[in-house]
């Protein structure tokens, strides 16, 4: 594993625990006791958040490594790291009901669908020179 | 990283992305709004098949490396593009409330239980000629 | 792969699909059906456990592996055979009301926190070195 790529992949880790938190802090402030998940909007919304981070992170990191594995870490690097960015922001912005959070979400998603067109690509390749 | 797993990881994550897409659609059509996960049965079903496609994919993934790790990888190749097809055919028929879903979750577990299987055997076999 | 890494990845699968079966035999005996996930607390209690296995799972793997890449793989497999115990725990101590889960959730933490700071150990050391 390229180490650019294992700091990207433990940098989403610090995200999930970041939303895990996040959650938290949330139960407590709006009241919302284990095992429930629903009540005021406001924890609704950190509740979203940290399952739509999860549900993103399960297609993000299967595609960076194979990415990386088959075709420029580098390239995956970067990519891995605007999706990072993207992501925060996306927290950020969901978290506020006055923001949009259209920007981050479209760049997030085209982060992963670059990692899966490059690891397609470099698979490809792969399979061809065989 | 054998190629053929890398494909089967990606068209992985490509079938996590078109059930994020179904979920948004369903969304749209039964005006569900986010952050709320509840509605109407149409709605309901779209997002428990979301959930279930990555609550399957989060033990698939691990177990198809490690499988692939440790013993035959194109045999790890073959039992993942039976989850892969018996995972479509779960999604389509639960999305029909008409239809049983009851043989591709069998299919599809069946698949798992078997990269299980063959990477506990891969490791045992590691351990033990050490 | 380390071998022993191998091993507690397909023993977190082990307990990912037991959680499964779980909330399936959770859904007869309380009556809750498929694609609902609300209903008595005993439902709800087990529905949460699952979840909140899948979510530490996402953070735990990748940790895991990342750490063994970079660093001393067996220790990380023994901060992995912490996590998996406290999550057995965790899940036992969450499924009886009357008992805390306390104890096995901050043994869980600190297992997956040592993962990512082993992790960011090795990839420290590996970019300065190189």
């Amino acid at each position: 594993m390229h180490p650019l790529i294992a700091l990207v992949t433990l940098l989403t880790v610090l995200l999930l625990m970041a939303m895990m938190g996040l959650v938290g802090r949330a139960r407590g402030r709006h009241g919302v006791k284990a095992p429930s998940t629903t009540g005021p909007e406001g924890f609704e919304r950190t509740f979203r958040v940290q399952m739509n981070t999860q549900e993103s992170a399960l297609m993000f990191l299967p595609a960076l490594w194979t990415a990386a594995a088959f075709s420029l870490p580098w390239l995956a690097a970067c990519f891995g790291g605007v999706w990072l960015l993207a992501r925060v922001a996306y927290a950020v912005t969901y978290l506020d009901p006055a923001r949009s959070r259209a920007i981050p979400f479209v760049l997030a998603s085209l982060a992963l669908l670059a990692l899966v067109v490059q690891g397609l690509w470099g698979v490809a390749w792969t399979l061809l020179l065989r």
